[in-house]
């Protein structure tokens, strides 16, 4: 049940980031949650709402000089019907933390909350750290 | 009910600014939740696991040259036994974006989740954006 449900989480995740390459909006709206959303995009401040949200996509998506958006490293955090991924972001050669909230409403898990931000500082084994 | 979770949420959001106001692992310690615990400090990739976590807390609240962290205009969504709250982080005079996440647990709502990140990016009324 819980390996599904991490199963389920991960489609939805990667549903995002196809919906991304695509740059297709309409599956874009329909993997956001009806309500209660807001999304961080890098270097933006927070945007609380579907329409505001949506419209930020609307915008990136149609930007020709908007970078490719893939992801890879992803962990799942589940738990009490909401689930967090985090994963790590490529765009135009830099690497994004994201985390990505999803809630699971009676048409699957859809995604809540979007926050990414660049990675400037690489953790070494051991707790050693170093800027990039 | 609802007001008094929203107040509740709050509190534990200040509780958690007010430890690294004070330089506090104790109270920093005490205000993450037992598990289920992520984070993405500004620049940082994400760090999954209550060890890893506080060990970066520990770190940061004993850096001399950390710079004091407040915060304000805080939203807070709530549903499911679990909350989030968008706030702008104040560091040394730079803006972040700061995704703080809660569940409630026996003792009252616990940080699960913080992630924050500079904002470069002024959204003005009426859709129109620019850099700062």
């Amino acid at each position: 049940m819980a390996i599904n449900e991490e199963s389920a989480v991960l489609a939805a995740n990667r549903a995002y980031y196809r919906a991304f390459e695509r740059g297709d909006f309409d599956a874009m709206a329909a993997i956001w949650a009806d309500d209660e959303v807001s999304c961080v995009h890098p270097g933006w401040p927070a945007l609380v709402g579907r329409r505001d949200v949506l419209e930020s996509y609307r915008l990136i998506l149609a930007n020709p000089d908007q970078e490719p958006v893939t992801c890879d490293q992803e962990t799942v955090i589940l738990g009490n019907g909401v689930a967090r991924v985090l994963c790590v972001e490529s765009v135009g050669g830099a690497s994004l933390a994201a985390t990505n909230l999803f809630v699971l409403s009676g048409d699957g898990w859809r995604v809540t909350h979007h926050h990414a931000s660049p990675i400037a500082l690489r953790v070494e084994r051991g707790g050693e750290r170093r800027l990039n």
